[in-house]
């Protein structure tokens, strides 16, 4: 697809249009940002590219997908994290991230055999949690839209949060990363709270927050600041 | 216009990229998904289609505005609702919209003798309601932005939503996807109340928000529920 | 690029597909919109280009910044802009609008000597309105993302916002209209108040709003016009 690639910015055509931006990206974050602790440089390329599919931002997708993959994730990963995207950023933007990342899998000579398969073995459910969800939607929107009630236990919960293409942890990374970036506040609590279930630290949610004000927006990040707050202090780890 | 067609996924790509991705395409949402009772196929591609003009993604919208119109969608009507959008979602959204249809209707013969033409027969206006709804914004907002209030009234319900080329409770469809495909969940209440006013009715919002998760995805839906439900239970009809 | 350029819709394309938008364009928006008092030509591209920037459409940018530059935004301002937004609209779009730019300078004859350069003269700050919003921050979030605040401070408010590339109120009118055009409603009552703080009118910024409803979608502008409402009347000015 030559689209992504001709859109693709070099540092020089960067310096010639907006040279002080050359500087802040060579600077602040190439070299200040990315090397920080705190989330490590696997991490921060997760972060970055579900922040990417999630607006929709093919100009930027080839460059991050290939970061990504030169940082340790796994192709069959940037795989499952564009099938999570589909569900949780829209159908479309998933299909954009396809067409950008067909092409970087041809060069990279990457093919379906090394990509996730039929889910086999998938993962083990908390029947406990996973009942309380469903009780507190069912009860809450069942009568509204009961299409959506049954597609998010059956597809979403029971389904495609239990395939082992992708840690937990990570796919609740790639969910906050990308609630944040497109806005979705009103969603942060529930996915903040199952990422730290799912092992993400309180250090770790902050720096994917530094990482996506800069990817994302500063208004994005500031808008959800209050709410994770609010998530770190009602917890009791 | 070649990009939106370079950029089109086959079902070969999308195997070749994400599995997974095209067993979920396959499964739920072609063979499930768009054969659910509750809303018709042309009601779900009117809400799919303005689904991704509000979200301005054309690498979608050639394959659903194509199958728009296979599933009844007059040419006519896919002209009237990317006009329409253009207030509700930003010019640069309509603007993206007309380059893709451009092509289709090339493609398929169509030419401006089908579509509008110049509005000749407004549909009648409710006086008293629109009335209300003027002295409503007027006080509330006539200090604050004249310009908006002004056209508020003289070009959007004094002129677009009387026109004739897409029936009011379509157009009220259009709106709501558009409004919950973008996050936009203030503008919910007056919109959804409009669409049961125009005869849209309370099984097939529940079914517009199913089709909207996959289109428009899972967070947009869920910050939408609870504002729904909320205009579900104030209504006495 | 060619992209920017191939989707560029002639009023021929436009009336094609839709004539009714073509005759909302003609009459609306040349030839009232944009004539309208209350806010200068100058300050009305300023707004629009931050809308298209800050909801990354580059099908309409091609357009916008030419009618900019003819409008009397200095090429070192459109660069400014970008690099603004960069941070509060997200990296990716400041990408894509290098992109759409970097043909137009080249068209233009524009070169980097004409750009911004180096910020050798910084404006000077405010420290005691500097000290109070660092302190609050701080305050707030300081120990949910520490890397934010800080980098906050000493890229944003200390760096960012003290180059003389463009006027502070300018700056502040790129911000609003970013925030209104992306839905981002929380973050405005800051940065409103300091556009007033930087000289921008109560007048200008409702003439701002009525502009990004055209370009932005009415739905954005509806939700803010509560929280502008506010800003207005809980000032002494």
């Amino acid at each position: 697809m030559p689209l992504s690639r001709s859109r693709l910015i070099s540092g020089e055509d960067l310096g010639a249009v907006a040279p002080a931006l050359k500087r802040y990206a060579d600077d602040v974050i190439t070299h200040d940002l990315w090397t920080r602790p705190g989330l490590s440089l696997r991490d921060r390329s997760i972060v970055t590219v579900a922040a990417l599919i999630a607006r929709n931002q093919t100009a930027e997708m080839t460059q991050q997908i290939n970061a990504a993959l030169d940082n340790g994730v796994e192709a069959r990963e940037v795989s499952e994290i564009i099938t999570h995207l589909a569900f949780y950023s829209g159908w479309g933007n998933a299909m954009s991230a396809v067409a950008v990342t067909k092409d970087i899998y041809a060069e990279r000579g990457i093919d379906t055999a090394q990509l996730a398969v039929a889910d086999r073995f998938p993962l083990p459910l908390d029947e406990a949690s996973e009942g309380r969800r469903e009780t507190a939607v069912e009860a809450g929107f069942g009568a509204v839209a009961p299409g959506v009630v049954q597609y998010t236990t059956d597809v979403l919960f029971r389904d495609l949060w239990l395939r082992w293409e992708l840690a937990p942890r990570d796919r609740s990374l790639v969910t906050v990363s990308a609630l944040v970036a497109s806005g979705q506040v009103a969603q942060i609590p529930f996915h903040l709270g199952r990422a730290m279930d799912n092992g993400l630290t309180q250090e770790e949610a902050g720096e994917a927050l530094t990482q996506l004000a800069f990817y994302a927006g500063w208004p994005n990040v500031f808008s959800a600041l209050p709410v994770v707050r609010e998530v770190f202090e009602l917890r009791t780890d």
